[in-house]
């Protein structure tokens, strides 16, 4: 059997108690270490779990899950997750490889937290999001912008976005492969200032391109609430306009950054203006843009 | 210090160790029983927790929460929840209370698994939903529809839609209210297959009343799927077109269901077609209505 285990968002005792029994039973155990990371070290998990653990790099899960699958038609493998299995579709198609498998591999999810729900402790409710979406880092001549059509879509219909950030983990130094030497970079994790930097950056480059272009969506004070770390004892939630937002350092990753919709509700705004960078400003601009335009 | 912590989908031991070790020391247990429930009862918690657990029903959380928060100023009281703490807005508004109490009370959320994510075992891809829904029991002279503009809007831009189902729990008997007698009815949990029906009617009421007020998103061959049991070793995940899985018995609560947008890719329908009622039906409509339409 393979399982696919969520740890959860912060750290080795995220894990449910059903998780953890499998895991110190389990033949092999990997951890899935590129689409997003606990806010501890393998090595903390390794003692906590008391199992030694296998780091499955994205190259390992997609083209080389034969070495991950290897006997689990027999035993127990478990492949553990931060945050929610399905959290990342690499996940599903791990599923669909075991189905297809000859003979097929039973398989087994544990869910687990996921920032797809712990965004629900800004205050902001989670029936109303829309679809979420990523943003990458920006490069010098790639600054794709595929995620502001979404957020409008969801703006359009009054509904929050949530933005999940970029990392890149193990990625290899571009110019030491030139040289013909295999390096990696030091890991980056976007954060919530800088996301909020590129959406004014493409909201301005839209405003001055073709007509229609920019909408508005992405600008300057629309309200945003910035998370880091959530599901931690040191989570950190600020609110404000973006502009606001692209200023503030909200320490230590994992960020991402919910992007208001103007359904908003009061008792939404309630909550999260205790968060306001600056409340007087918030309350005006919810009151203004925002206030009784949810009502239905 | 409130902790309100997540107990996951399924039963005792999908609570993380976190959480354990905090229902273990902490002065009160509570446990919220009426916006979802675990397939096991009280006493099972009771007994692995070691711990009694004081039942919170709506009146309680809603009206009496004084009794809750009593004291958590200086001790540590746990507010045990179903799936993750902000799954319903009630929880949400318990952390307002502690906030605005004097003296205020601290708190802290320790999330877990819910059903919004846990969807995503259906392979359906959680960045391709838009808001989820709610269904609630249709009564005799009460059938209300808000969820199809919702449903309608998700559908407009491809997207899937999570319907979450109406759960009956210490509702007071109105007849023998009536007397004089307060009795409660037995839960009630909506099944898949009575939201199917519900959708299906809904469809055929508007398409019998004005014009354009029916626009074929909960049409009978539109494709959905069932599911019941999430996250536990009893799932059950059945997919179909509407019609279809209103004569699906997914056996015991609780049931969610997905109706799919028309943007399911090709691989979420690869991973979903598994679980067809009718996989040549399901092939031949999503052939004809969603391939390749998702296509950006």
């Amino acid at each position: 059997m393979l399982y696919i285990i969520g740890l959860g968002l912060a750290d080795e005792r995220d894990i449910s108690v059903k998780g953890l029994e499998i895991v110190k039973r389990a033949e092999r155990v990997y951890l899935e270490a590129y689409t997003a990371v606990l806010l501890v070290d393998k090595d903390v998990l390794e003692a906590y779990y008391g199992r030694s653990i296998i780091i499955a790099d994205r190259e390992t899960v997609e083209s080389r899950s034969d070495s991950i699958l290897a006997g689990a038609d027999k035993v127990d493998v478990a492949f553990l997750v931060v945050g929610d299995p399905f959290s990342a579709t690499t996940h599903a198609d791990l599923a669909l490889r075991c189905r297809q498998n000859s003979p097929p591999i039973p398989t087994r999810t544990l869910p687990n937290a996921s920032i797809l729900t712990a965004v629900g402790a800004t205050g902001l409710s989670l029936y109303s999001f829309g679809q979420t979406v990523s943003m990458v880092f920006y490069e010098e001549n790639w600054r794709p912008d595929s995620w502001y059509p979404k957020v409008k879509e969801n703006a359009d219909l009054g509904l929050h976005t949530l933005i999940l950030l970029d990392i890149k983990v193990k990625e290899p130094n571009l110019k030491a492969l030139e040289r013909g030497k295999y390096v990696f970079d030091p890991p980056r994790f976007m954060t919530a200032a800088q996301c909020a930097e590129q959406m004014l950056e493409t909201e301005e480059t839209r405003a001055a391109s073709e007509e229609g272009k920019s909408t508005g969506v992405s600008g300057k004070e629309r309200l945003a609430v910035g998370v880091a770390r959530l599901g931690s004892e040191g989570e950190k939630i600020v609110a404000g306009t973006l502009e606001e937002l692209a200023q503030q350092d909200l320490g230590k990753p994992l960020h991402s950054l919910v992007l208001c919709g103007w359904k908003m509700h009061e008792m939404e705004w309630e909550f999260v203006r205790d968060f306001a960078v600056d409340r007087e400003k918030f309350d005006e601009i919810w009151k203004r843009d925002y206030a009784g335009k949810g009502v239905q």
